[in-house]
């Protein structure tokens, strides 16, 4: 029955620094989302002794030890012979493994060197976990030490490979072997323009105890509020939904998207949908929303074209910005984006326009204006409206703040909602 | 004498998942700069056996075990008792400490709250590390668990904290306790355009066996090169300079920087020193390069404006790209972005212009132009160039590449090298 489950992670290229290990952290979440205690991480270097002191130390404490890295074709990777040598028992070479692998390497037009056959030799009576996107299988089996025993599983540690092979065979064998036939049922709420207080709070009193457990995360500018529901199968389902009914009406409008989306994401499904051709006039953030929407595949379809009008006379000549304005307000006012933002638009021949003008800092800020401080217009044949902001941070915090106040605004927009209701970080 | 080291990261943001634990990564970057070998990484959540397991194993296996995190405020926080409980001595209260605490809420009109004062507690007989960037400062104590003797080193989890206690206390400590009068001298150099293996196999045969240790890392789009020499203070310096001259002979129109310097940073500090005034127009980067560009506070001195020109129409109507070379080579050609290039220059009256059109990805491409096409042109009055590459990867990939090599045209454009010298993604 596996409740405590030890991480190893092997690899000099971890050790001298050269690697962040984002496994673990990887393998961490998926714990976490099934129930399963993380007693300890370890890591260590390609040393043969410090390997085995791993092990025998990771399969003292855990019910299961789950490992990355260390079942390449080089000499360095010694996960499975340490592992043999433990257990006490041959490495056998699997044959279908040997196959796979040959036509891996065939299908790119090469011979498989020789020094890979190595990686179709398992300890007596592993397991074989399949890797469907590389060339080495990973493998579980059971082992004692000093009379505790757990079940090792060892994947390679190259993330695009080994993440599949988690998600697909390890979690699912995590869940039967877990000793217990309730679930957890998980929810992502992606949400902006909330603090993580305000969130806490709007959502504390809607959930009873025990009912559901919440989680918030924050990755700035967004936080996504986390849902958990454990239960019997069917029954933790049920109870999730009434809870996120409960928790989507409360703060539906500040939700942009359910699971994983990005705010880029979102905005260009509801263009389409709705069919809004879309034109930006950046200055203080600098051609970052025209990045990030064009991140999505398929911008194309809705975004014209985005003027980055970093001087004031570009924004005069490209935007129809006037010179009174510019003059009287300044470049970084309300006045000045609701000028770009219906320049643009009208330039362009989009539906809609969206600017942005601010001071990024460090410098650059008066006492009327100081750093951090961002204008914010959009301008359709339905709605104007605009904004001024008082943002704090670095100059990338103010960018990506600025870049996600506006993305937010194109949604609300396209949805028909208030715009700017956000208020949290209103002047 | 300082030879071995383990370090312990604490805290339930990590072992849940929540946090990437990237303070490991830069300690063991420390650790191999100053030559001192790390044994291993614990990793533990905040549970008191389980610190304190953590803590006996690490003293037994380094000579010094350096920790991040559990140091704060809260009840969570545990390490300090921890180790004061294992050492069997009490704790102290640094007055000092408290005094500077409430000068720091003081400067942000707060009264510090009751629970703070914990962190001016600090084990019997152990020595302060200052920390210029928080409330909590952190400390040194040596400690014996089983007749092996540790030095031991406690500091913050908040990595802008960490890092300058690592960089200007702990980091000339341990050089001080490494037990020998060796020295490592280090410099890194920034480069583009080469592969790992040119660059390997260029600087390879530059270096005597044991002159100088070379590390390369790749960190896409762009690969450093360290060289690292041990020896006698001034001598290893000496040694370094030597070498480094041989290394920035043979590849340096392929060194952007030397040290930490981002290639926007050094384009910009080119573009200030030669007073050049740039414009961009940019179709497949959809605003990356002004995006990076005005990451660089003060960009606004020489980026005058950055035209994303998405649609067709936008090519023709902002930059005058002529119908014709539209239809007959298309959006995606030399002759296209050549027009662009000259167009945003004209246009926006700049010293400069700079131009990338091309196809992202995943969707868009044809047998003539697959995935991975991407077109870059530069015009001024001394120079037009223009170049067809085809690039692989995801669609962040060819964006950032193709950034990345505009960038480059417009850093050798103002050192007056050779543009798109480098043949590494030429078609």
């Amino acid at each position: 029955m596996i409740k405590r489950a030890v991480i190893l992670s092997t690899g000099d290229e971890i050790t001298s620094g050269k690697v962040v290990d984002t496994n673990a952290n990887f393998l961490s979440d998926k714990l976490a989302e099934n129930g399963i205690d993380l007693v300890a991480v370890l890591t260590v270097g390609d040393v043969p002794e410090r390997l085995e002191w791993a092990w025998r130390t990771a399969i003292g404490l855990g019910d299961v030890v789950i490992s990355t890295g260390g079942i390449g074709p080089t000499v360095d990777d010694l996960t499975t012979e340490t592992i043999a040598r433990i257990a006490g028992v041959k490495l056998v070479r699997d044959h279908a493994t040997v196959e796979h692998m040959k036509r891996l390497f065939a299908t790119i037009n090469r011979v498989m060197p020789e020094n890979n056959l190595k990686q179709a030799d398992f300890p007596e009576g592993a397991e074989i976990i399949p890797n469907p996107l590389g060339t080495a299988p990973g493998f579980r089996m059971p082992m004692s030490v000093d009379g505790h025993r757990s079940e090792l599983i060892v994947m390679p540690g190259v993330p695009r490979e080994m993440k599949p092979m988690m998600e697909n065979w390890v979690v699912p064998w995590l869940q039967k072997n877990r000793g217990t036939d309730r679930v957890f049922a998980v929810r992502i709420f992606q949400t902006f323009g909330m603090s993580e207080s305000a969130l806490d709070e709007a959502v504390i009193g809607l959930i009873k105890p025990g009912e559901a457990k919440v989680g918030l995360r924050a990755s700035f500018p967004q936080i996504s509020l986390r849902l958990t529901v454990e239960g019997a199968p069917g029954e933790a389902q049920r109870k999730l939904d009434e809870v996120s009914d409960r928790v989507r009406e409360k703060i539906s409008q500040f939700v942009f998207a359910e699971g994983d989306a990005s705010m880029e994401d979102v905005v260009g499904q509801l263009l389409i949908e709705k069919k809004i051709r879309l034109a930006v006039a950046e200055s203080c953030t600098g051609g970052l929303i025209g990045h990030r929407l064009t991140n999505v595949p398929g911008s194309s379809r809705y975004l014209l074209a985005d003027l980055v009008t970093y001087s004031n006379n570009a924004k005069a000549d490209l935007l129809a910005v006037s010179q009174s304005t510019l003059e009287k307000f300044g470049a970084v006012s309300e006045e000045c984006v609701r000028e770009m933002a219906a320049g643009v638009r009208r330039r362009i021949g989009a539906d809609v326009g969206i600017a942005t003008s601010g001071i990024a800092g460090p410098d650059g800020g008066t006492p009327d204006k100081p750093v951090g401080t961002v204008c914010i217009a959009l301008d359709s044949d339905t709605v104007t409206a605009s904004r001024r902001y008082q943002m704090r941070g670095t100059r990338d915090w103010v960018k990506l703040l600025a870049s996600q106040v506006a993305l937010d605004w194109l949604r609300r927009f396209a949805l028909g909602l208030d715009i700017g209701d956000s208020t949290l970080f209103r002047r």
